[in-house]
């Protein structure tokens, strides 16, 4: 029962499940977009989730599958939006193919995912799509949400938390929910699981905005203050903001406005105002705060404690703790 | 039983069910591409079929409502493509709005529709929700058969066909086979209704074509020639070309190259090589052939003849033609 194995078991469904129709022009970019890799979280979720409640976990491997040709079409119609060039070290859907063509074949990977969830049975069928159907929902309010704060000086905490919620959060959340309905677990061990995955969702998103001002290069895998660079309104800004004197945050707007070529001075004054605020303290509070509702949640689900062994796991890799 | 009845219930529940959520910037699109009027045929389709099988037919509103989401959704997605600025009159979503509002908000109209659906209960709501997603699969794949047979100058009329039964007359037979599902219709039924579904649809499709080219300007109510002046590779230009002897080929593609100002003469000697080819007889008995199916398919649902009277009209009204 390890990463591994999930990891594995999903990418071989995957490539048994590779898309060979006509018109070839419409599947081929979902085969791209589902092969350019990724930690495949949400899918391996799925698979541990049915697998606290039933032996037989590669069940849900036709709802891992839904869920991650979901997420792949959120991200060829993101990156069309966002006008990213890049995923994964490899050209966006819409550069490699066109826009008209990342739209559609986008289009149809929702319809994809219906179809895989389609062909469950009842009594998993019905609950499934419900599921499914509210949270696509949710990642679509999300994404407005995220749009519209670009926009925004005034946005706050709480609209901050909400807006990663739906945007990432519940659908990791409904990954967990997913699999445990497959494996035919009760109403309120589902329900717990749907907690630990929203707050552990935020945990770790939280948590990456602080890593990317305050982690280490070589943990982090990226350049220090990129978020700072390109004036990405994290959950560190804005708290800054709300927490500013008027000189610091009349000081934060002006820098949020400038690219300079070197930004070196310009990342040492934002983490400076920043720890002047205490953000780097009140942000690990929070941090610490959903990772510990997470697990308060996971540890309630009524099954052997050794069964929940990978999800421990997987919760201290993911938040880079023990628990 | 008459179209009005039909058309004003549908439009009552549309403005019963307006979206008021949050955020307002991703529901208003939706309200204003579906208020934004047209026939409303597939809703009205799916009503008169459940009719057939249950005076209540009420109960195929919610049915009637996702189908015109989804179809809505099919057009604002299609605007983009086609860099299309007007609608029914009125700017198109991405023109009132802009394309990456188009893209989400017509995203989440594929969710909503799915969340419409997923209120219905057992025995109906998964049969409906089987047919909407394969019809939905279809749908897309008709879009990208249209928008690669824009490049292509060998299509035949084979896949012409099978491109309008994807691209419209699938979701109009679905919005028939919806509708019986609801009324408890038994699977011979639903099956006759789709096939009546398909070949009007067809039959619709081609006449469309048909009546640019060859109609009365007063009956069509724009302008003759519309389609040989834009270049459209209509079923009639693609039967020319198939027809073609080599001189009338190497023409029939020189004059589909040219946008000259004043385009009289060019249509005028498109049409002159179309009577040569005995397209117009051609094309009015494939209209008539699928005509006579859908006629024979609608025939043969076992419920008495007058439960048929308003889909009889309909047709007639549809096809300019009495039966």
């Amino acid at each position: 029962m390890t990463n591994k194995t999930y990891f594995e078991d999903f990418l071989s469904y995957l490539t048994a499940k590779q898309l060979n129709q006509s018109p070839q022009k419409l599947y081929e970019p979902i085969n791209y977009i589902l092969n350019l890799g990724g930690k495949r979280i949400r899918p391996i979720v799925a698979l541990a989730a049915c697998h606290l409640f039933d032996n037989d976990y590669q069940k849900a491997l036709p709802a891992a599958l839904a869920i991650e040709v979901f997420h792949n079409f959120t991200l060829v119609h993101d990156d069309i939006m966002d006008k990213a060039d890049i995923r994964r070290g490899k050209p966006t859907v819409h550069k490699k193919y066109n826009t008209n063509q990342a739209i559609l074949s986008g289009d149809l990977m929702q319809l994809y995912a219906y179809q895989i969830l389609c062909a469950y049975t009842e009594p998993h069928k019905s609950p499934l799509l419900d599921i499914f159907t509210r949270t696509g929902i949710e990642v679509c309010e999300g994404q407005q949400w995220d749009m519209e704060f670009e926009e925004r000086n005034d946005v706050t905490i709480d609209e901050y938390i909400q807006m990663i919620k739906y945007k990432t959060a519940v659908l990791l959340a409904a990954s967990l929910q997913m699999g445990a309905i497959i494996g035919n677990a009760s109403n309120q061990d589902i329900s717990l699981l749907q907690q630990y995955g929203i707050n552990i969702g935020l945990a770790f998103q939280i948590q990456d905005d602080f890593l990317d001002t305050f982690g280490e290069t070589a943990a982090v895998g990226k350049k220090i203050g990129g978020d700072i660079q390109q004036n990405k309104k994290t959950i560190l800004y804005l708290n800054a903001l709300q927490k500013a004197n008027p000189n610091q945050k009349a000081r934060l707007l002006e820098l949020y406005q400038l690219t300079p070529q070197d930004s070196t001075a310009k990342i040492a004054e934002v983490i400076q105002i920043f720890k002047d605020l205490n953000i780097h303290t009140s942000t690990q509070t929070l941090i610490e705060e959903y990772t510990n509702i997470a697990m308060d949640a996971l540890k309630a689900v009524n099954v052997d404690e050794n069964r929940k062994e990978f999800l421990y796991q997987l919760t201290a890799q993911l938040m880079g703790r023990k628990f």
